[in-house]
């Protein structure tokens, strides 16, 4: 898939999370969007960004026989590249760590959200692009369309950043596989892999995200995704493509 | 519609703005989501509150007579109390600006993004009682469901706020008449009502806000609201409600 020999970008999808806010009993992961998982949907665009050599999900473990009959079932393009379902950990990062030792011959990871099922394969590429041009952190962002205010545990406004400045942060996040070996290895409390890398020191790149990267995080979101899918469907009526058109 | 007789509470809804994201030609209010402008469903739901007791809308001078027009066509509300449409300004505060001086009798402001089609009543309803309750400056507020990270103009990352402080911020925005004038007569650079109010020293009370109360800034935001609207419609064969379920 790439044309340097040497290089091996591996995707890590951490798909152990509960998803309390989507008010689903199972995993988030594992929640259909259109009748076919997130997590199917998520692999489905890696494969079709054509820049992956492999991809690691990690799962609860009592889930990992679940998650590759799920895919078997719901992804159609798995089986043109290595796709493997490893045991998660409690927290995100315990998940990231684990998909990391599965894949010691990674030179660069992208690390990815299921429940960002919708994730245009071109972002993916776009991402992946400028690890290949030498940057060694690269997300994806797009503007914030609410102001965005910090506030005290009371509830009382501390401050009010300049919207112009910021990003929300989306996946896949891109990273030199070193990196972010040697980042994980400083444990931290951040929220996300980009953080960790930050707070190790090095330069992370923002370029631009796409709306349809978003996060399904609530029932809201959900009916967006569905209503996206049912649109698509509606629209290609040969059912072959796996994600939503630009 | 108030208790109290000496109280007047005065919705601002500036619907000036061109709305440069949606890519449609008319001014963003004037646009249809489920087949009514979101500016008529927006004054529908300040009146469902119940805690409204006039709407001051301010539009590009031009289009003045339209947006009447639109609002006895669409806004089936309109009549149960008053409302008005008065030139906007060139930027959203000459907006808000006009709507105050056109409403000297408020004692609180609401201000309000017509954007803001699908909000539900009830959240109106608890900003006013906040206001009600003696708190000066009331905004609705969710949390941010992606990392947000601050950029520098050449792309890289310059810091990731914890994401637990921040939430992203809604309307309708609630404020003391006075202090809204006050905080308006100093002119500074910020892109929401109560960054002003902030900058002019006051203290700014986030309450919980509602998914529902989404903006819509893109196109995909419209796809979102017109699938709710058009579940709703379903849902509630007798279309007379005007707004959606929550």
């Amino acid at each position: 898939m790439t044309l340097d020999a040497s290089r091996r970008v591996v995707a890590l999808v951490p798909a152990a999370g509960r998803g309390v806010r989507l008010g689903e009993s199972t995993p988030k992961a594992f929640v259909p969007v259109g009748g076919s998982p997130m997590l199917a949907r998520a692999v489905d665009g890696l494969i079709a960004s054509g820049v992956v050599d492999r991809i690691v999900i990690m799962a609860p473990i009592e889930m990992i026989d679940a998650a590759r009959q799920l895919l078997t079932a719901h992804a159609p393009a798995v089986g043109s590249l290595p796709v493997d379902v490893v045991a998660g950990g409690a927290e995100r990062t315990d998940s990231v760590r684990a998909g990391m030792a599965a894949a010691p011959e990674a030179t660069h990871f992208l690390v990815h959200d299921a429940a960002r099922a919708l994730t245009p394969p071109a972002l993916i590429a776009r991402v992946t692009a400028e690890l290949t041009a030498g940057r060694h952190a690269v997300v994806p962002g797009i503007a914030v369309a609410d102001t965005i205010k910090s506030v005290s545990a009371a509830g009382d406004v501390t401050g009010t950043p300049d919207r112009a400045g910021l990003r929300a942060i989306q996946t896949p996040q891109g990273f030199d596989a070193e990196l972010l070996r040697a980042a994980y290895a400083v444990d931290l409390p951040v929220t996300d892999d980009a953080g960790l890398v930050e707070a190790f020191g090095a330069t992370v790149r923002v370029i631009p995200g796409d709306p349809l990267a978003f996060k399904i995080t609530d029932q809201l979101d959900l009916r967006l995704a569905n209503a996206l899918v049912a649109e698509s469907a509606a629209d290609e009526k040969a059912a072959s493509a796996q994600v939503v058109p630009r």
